[in-house]
Formats: C-alpha cells, sequence, structure tokens
C-alpha cells in the first residue's frame, strides 16, 4: 500500500497541515539529467503528444525530488494548436504559432475544440500518470488563461512586451473581445476535461499579465480568467490562478475568479500576499525568485527560511515564484524542497488561530 | 525675446502651475521622421558621440510637437563605455557591451571615468542645447541607475529576464556590491557633472527595476540608486527617481533617494502613484502605457483624460510609463500632449489646497 500524500489538497481547500506542501513550476525540466535523457529522444512537442513520454517526465520529480504534487507535462499553446493553428517549438527560440490571428476573419478560420479529440493526448497523460501515480501525490492539470493565449495567438511568438498584442486591444477592442471570450470557453471545456480526465487540481497560468496594465488587466484579463476559472471550479476541483507580474491583483483575483489557490510570483511580497489569502480566505501559493537557486545550498536555505516565515499560515503551498530554470543544479533544488519538508507549521497555525480567536 | 516655458522646473519642486507640464521618455526617437533623416545618415552611436547631431534630435520634439521639456539625447550605456567595455549598438538587436565583467578581476580592469574627459560628448551636447533652446524649455540631463548598468556589464546584452545578473547578486555578492557602489560614484559624478554642464533637472533610470523582487531591489538597486541621487540632488538641481516595474517602492524610493519627482510606470495605479507623491511631498511623472497611443486620437484622448484626473495635483508632470515606441503615428503623440496642454489643473490644485487646509 503506497503511502497517500495529500498536503497539496489539504491545502488548496485550508486545510490544517503539519507542514507546507511543495512543488515546483516546471519541475519536470531541463535541469533535471532525467528530464534532458527522455528529451535527447524527442523532440518538446512530441514529448507533449505521447502520453507515455508525458507521463515518464511528469512522475521524475516525484520519483527523484520527492515533491508533494505531480503536474501533468504539457505545454499551455496546445489550445491554439487544437484550434487550428500551427505551433512548432525550436529550442532555444521558444514557442511559434504560424500565421498570427489579427482579424475577426482570421479568427474565424479557428475551430473550438473538442478536449476528447483535440486535446486527447493531454488527457491520456493525466489518466496514465494517474495511474502511476497511484495515490502517492496528487496530479495537476493546467491551462494558459485566455489573454496570455490570445497575446501568442496575436503576436505568433514571444516578444519582451507583447506590443502587437496590445495594439489590438487598444486599437481593435471588439475583435480582442470577440477572441478572448472564445478563448475563455475553450480553456474552461479544457480545464473541465481534464478534471474528469483524472485531474485533481487545476492551475491557469497568466504567464503574460505582466504585460498589461491596470486598466487592460481588468478590462482584457481578469473578466476571461474568472470565465474559465468558474467553468473549472464547477467540477469541484480545487483551481489555482497564477498571474505573474499582477500581484497587485490579487485580491481582486480572488474575488473575480472564484478561485481556491492564489499564484503569487516572485515579484510580490509574501507578508502581502499572505494578508491578501488571509482576507479573502484563499491558499496562496509561491514565491520564492527561481534565481535564488542560483545561490549556494546554505543560502538557499536562509532565503526559503525567510519565505516560510513570512508566508506559511493556513492553505499555503510552497513553490518558486515562476518556473525553475534550467541551468538549476539538482542538489540546489533539493536543498529548497528539503527546507519546505523540514519546516513546522505549528508556529503559522498558531498565530493564525489567535487572530481568529482576536477577531 | 523668446517664451520662457518654465512649467515643467516649477511642477518638480510642486509649484503652482496652470496646467501639467508634459514630455514624452524616448521623444527624440524613430517615431519622428525628421529622427529617422538624421538616422538614415550616422548610426545610434555616432549621433550619440557627435554634439551637433545629438543636439539636432533632442530639439526636434520640442520644435515639431512642444513639448514642454527637452531630454538630451544620449544612452545609458554610455557609462560602462566610458569605463573601457566595447559598446556596439546593432539595429533590431539592442546594444551589446563585450567581454560581460563578471569577476572582481574582470571589474578592476574597468576604469573611473572623468565626466569631462571620457563623457565629454554628452555634455557638449548639453551645453550646445542648452544655447540653442536660449530659455524655451527646460533641458533634462540624465544617466543610467546602478544595478541596471550592472545588469547590462553582466549580461553583456539585454535579456528578458536578466538571470546572469541576477545569478550574480545571489551567488557572489561581495563582487555585486563592490561593482553597484563603484557604478553608484561613477553614475553620481556623470551627474553632477551634467548639472554643471547646463542640465536643469537630471533623471535617473532604472530601466531592469522590474527584474528584481523587493528583497533583491532593497538590497542591490535602491541604496545604489540612493547614492547617486544624493549626490545629483546636491548641486540643487530637481532629480526624478524612476524605477519601472517597482512601482511598489515608489514610497521607498521616496525616502531613500530625497528625490524631487518619482517617475511612475504605466504598470502602476495613477491614484495610488498620486497618493504616495502626496505623502511623501514629491513630484510624481508619468504614466500612459506607450501601447495606449496606438489606439485612436479619440480614444488617447479620453485615455489621457482619465489619467490627469487620476494623478493630476501637486508636483505631475504629464509622461508615458515608458518610452515611446517606434511606430506610433506622429499625430497620436500629438493627440496626448494636445490633450495634457488643455487640460485645466485648477480643479486638482483646489482639491489638494482642501485636502491641505482640512489637515
Amino acid at each position: 500500500m503506497p503511502e497517500m500524500n495529500d498536503l497539496f489538497l489539504r491545502a488548496c481547500r485550508r486545510e490544517p497541515v503539519p507542514r507546507p506542501p511543495v512543488w515546483m513550476m516546471r519541475q519536470a525540466g531541463r535541469y533535471l539529467p532525467e528530464y534532458r535523457a527522455v528529451r535527447a529522444k524527442a523532440d518538446f512537442l512530441t514529448m507533449c503528444h505521447t502520453p507515455e513520454l508525458a507521463t515518464e517526465v511528469t512522475l521524475q520529480p516525484v520519483d527523484l525530488l520527492g515533491v508533494d504534487a505531480a503536474i501533468i507535462f504539457s505545454d499551455i499553446l496546445v489550445i491554439p494548436a487544437a484550434m487550428g493553428m500551427d505551433l512548432t517549438v525550436d529550442e532555444g527560440i521558444g514557442p511559434r504559432l504560424g500565421e498570427p490571428v489579427r482579424s475577426l476573419t482570421m479568427m474565424r478560420r479557428l475551430h473550438d475544440v473538442e478536449p476528447e479529440d483535440g486535446l486527447k493526448f493531454h488527457l491520456d497523460a493525466l489518466r496514465m500518470t494517474r495511474r502511476a501515480l497511484n495515490g502517492r501525490v496528487p496530479l495537476i492539470g493546467f491551462a494558459g488563461a485566455p489573454w496570455t493565449l490570445f497575446a501568442y495567438m496575436v503576436e505568433g511568438k514571444g516578444t519582451k512586451t507583447f506590443n502587437v498584442a496590445k495594439q489590438a486591444l487598444f486599437s481593435d477592442p471588439e475583435f480582442s473581445h470577440r477572441l478572448l471570450e472564445r478563448l475563455a470557453d475553450n480553456v474552461g471545456r479544457f480545464l473541465v476535461a481534464q478534471a474528469a480526465a483524472g485531474a485533481q487540481a487545476l492551475q491557469i497560468f497568466d504567464s503574460w499579465a505582466g504585460s498589461l496594465g491596470p486598466r487592460e488587466y481588468r478590462t482584457f484579463a481578469l473578466p476571461y480568467m474568472a470565465r474559465a476559472a468558474k467553468m473549472a471550479a464547477a467540477t469541484g476541483v480545487p483551481v489555482i490562478c497564477f498571474a505573474p507580474g499582477a500581484g497587485w491583483a490579487l485580491g481582486e483575483i480572488a474575488e473575480a475568479t472564484g478561485c481556491h489557490v492564489l499564484g503569487t510570483d516572485w515579484h510580490t511580497d509574501a507578508r502581502w500576499a499572505r494578508g491578501v489569502a488571509d482576507a479573502t480566505g484563499r491558499g496562496v501559493q509561491g514565491n520564492l525568485d527561481p534565481c535564488a537557486l542560483y545561490a549556494d545550498p546554505a543560502v538557499i536555505r536562509d532565503l526559503t527560511l525567510t519565505m516560510l516565515s513570512q508566508i506559511d499560515g493556513p492553505g499555503y503551498i510552497a513553490n518558486l515564484g515562476h518556473g525553475i530554470l534550467p541551468d538549476i543544479p539538482v542538489s540546489h533544488a533539493r536543498a529548497f524542497i528539503e527546507t519546505v519538508q523540514g519546516w513546522d507549521s505549528r508556529e503559522a497555525m498558531a498565530r493564525a488561530a489567535a487572530a481568529e480567536t482576536r477577531r
């Protein structure tokens, strides 16, 4: 009988835990030699499209590092690809989506996705990984948020500033709202299908939230993330909303999306994020700067302890504030994980209980 | 006798003005056909190094658009170049600094700059522009902040995330502090020399402030910006500190640097920036999203009026929240400037006076 580690799911629901669960965004990634060995045999998209390979790398950080949750290996751009765009991922250049979508006419050429058809590979990988995990740790599904998908689809590729996508927002709001609405529905359906396929939590990544100012974020990003998140939450599975670069909006994200957990980037003050989590009754996930893992393990330990002392409390899930970088030594990732797993949350829980009593 | 427009300098000192002064970061830039005509004859660095050409393009937005301040045409990387690094700027690629500085040994090969020697071209351009302006509008000098210069010098080029520079902060803090300290002194001396050469205000650009989390910003960026800003402020000339991506730190920037004006990026809520300015008794400059200038002029007008209603008040200087983009139509820049120049600040001033009375 394997050990059942449900710390992550308990934290998602703000239930008491003896110590915070920990996982790392992009934990199935190039910093692991075992990942690079798989990657040497198959390109990135082949790995995404082959459930056996996706399952293999999804399990690696669970087996090798003992993280408390697995996240399915896939990519946020599988949705635009399933809608009919030509997705390519070249090493060192990043993803590209052929023929950017910049008008209603071009948008009409896209088709809506039936997840068990166009995204079956991703759902199969979830089912296969769930069986392989056999309850050891929970399995997270995910999707890109509408604004971030929109940004890639309009630009055709990643950029520093997403000026072309922002130009669409400012100069053609009608087209923008129509495409965002359509994306929200496709993202929502995909998340629902992931829950049905065995995902025990769902994270929505609005990776380019930080490219928008407050007005545009509230007009073009948050409402559509909320629409997808609500469809996902209706399945009963906990939903994590992560909008890096929009830490100022954490409270609005909690309110608008109804999510269970607020993903928090490394830019955001950890104490402040804890305050928003308590004020809104949500969990909070994050937020060590991935670059902190360049430090010596003793320094990583100190930085992690500082973070824990600032952010631990009800519903806390330890993580980095962005994906782990490909050139981080595995021993450094281990120093982060082991520091969290050696932390005792009793003090943070006692503090929360005392605060509750005082109310 | 030419008209003397000192709105900008009065706003820097929070003195009453009938309407906000307005200028645009990177206003001497590629969106102007007249700039592109000069640029067709000389490359970017030749323009920086030739006071006649720098003066010519510095004056263009004053003559063509009627902005209320001129900012000298130059580049933040002239300091690392003057310290001995090989600076190249290739169209479409951005600046590069040959042989990145990544150790104390490499740092020792750099030399400190005597501004009237290594940066004479920049000071000559200030003197020449000041004469040419003949008091029409004030002239702003500028320099890059130590952290931003450090980031370029360690990376050797611009990047999305400045991971190599951040790796230095986390893994070699001693080297980092030594180089930042040295840069702060060189930046400070350069700003002092610019005031002596005729700059009537000085802006410090910490363009990559946003690549640091709160702890690293407070440890490696803010103290060194403050060191340079204090040297500059001792000349008596108003100092503007601009740290895009670190809007959360506006209050700390006011306190640590003693600056007169808080530069504010488009990411930052305009009402919140106004609140910090009033709480700290500083001016505030910004912050329309440069992408807003992609909108139709009527929409630009609305967005500008919204910004003005949120941020105008004592010490306000209208600007974009980042540099103007090269593909903005001149008529759109004009819509922004004319909207500000048609705005009456009496209501904002009355509001401030009433708030003052209530205290």
